[in-house]
């Protein structure tokens, strides 16, 4: 096999989940483009590093000063929804359902793997909500020991400013088998449960 | 979501098999990767098309004039093994059991799909077994109609010639249970039985 070759199999290995054979079928593909295809994938490849950066306000990807939400002068500034990573951001913005603005963490806390609040720049979250209006804070993290453990220790800082701090819903998913849910799950659902109006 | 990063998701797509949610994720990974990282996997896509390109004797990739295995007088080059794609060759080279030479065919001849024998340029092959001095020819295709029919094709134009034309073995896998196998198979199993000596 050609060296060329060889070095690009190794170099698609860097994705996420992508073993030898993925990564030498990704290799003939990438080999086999017609040129123009091949020009605008290596294009759109070779520049993203330097064009995304982190919205200096919100963690948000841009390439601009600012982010397309942070500078969007129609969203409400007074509500921020918190999230662990940009993914997330990406997920809620695709629904069209949420008006305010974010900020992006880098994870969440998770003691057990060494992730500890400043690892996840939890300052920058904290300095913001300090200079800025909010009314209320929306943490909109995964139910998860680490997702709980992020949401305490927020409202652990932010709980005694004049700040709603709340949480997305937990419990079972629209359409979901009951059969098919864990305990903790049910057992969240049951907790939370919502008097009928 | 910035524009470059949409077209990088894009760009993604064009790899085999790989949907919305994968180029995503790659992308991502791509955007989280160290520096370093970067700009290696940046430099093995960036030449490879312009690095690589088909032996002209063989049909396998290689950056020089000739590929590794032509330009290699410790071959056999009285033994030719004609597979359907590289793949197939950088198969049987990862086994080092074959010390001879090889042709690669643009696929295998599929009436049903409209590939004729033109389209896997079955003439380049004859001109060469025309030219060289073969004593076996080894056909490696895979057990199916496509595979069949390429090799009585082979077969019906070389068959004249003073040649050993050859098919790989078919039948049941080392290490199979029977009764996983289907009845092609088998049938082919009971057919090539091997008389023990």
């Amino acid at each position: 096999m050609p060296d060329s070759l060889k070095k690009l199999i190794e170099s698609l290995k860097y994705l996420p989940g992508v073993g030898d054979k993925t990564a030498q079928r990704y290799a003939f593909s990438i080999l086999d483009m017609p040129k123009e295809q091949f020009d605008f994938f290596l294009d759109n490849v070779s520049n993203i590093q330097e064009k995304i950066h982190l919205c200096p306000i919100c963690n948000n990807l841009t390439e601009n000063d600012l982010c397309s939400i942070c500078s969007d002068s129609l969203r409400n500034k007074e509500t921020l929804c918190v999230v662990e990573d940009v993914k997330s951001l990406f997920l809620f913005e695709s629904l069209g359902i949420f008006h305010g603005v974010y900020h992006v963490l880098k994870g969440l806390i998770s003691p057990l793997d060494g992730v500890n609040p400043e690892d996840i720049e939890l300052d920058k979250l904290i300095e913001r909500v300090e200079k800025e209006n909010f009314k209320e804070i929306i943490l909109a993290f995964k139910p998860s020991v680490e997702g709980e453990t992020t949401a305490l220790y927020i409202k652990k800082i932010l709980g005694d400013k004049n700040i709603v701090i709340s949480r997305i819903a937990s419990g079972v998913p629209i359409g979901a088998d009951m059969e098919y849910m864990d305990s903790m799950t049910l057992e969240r659902a049951l907790l939370d449960r919502k008097n009928l109006e």
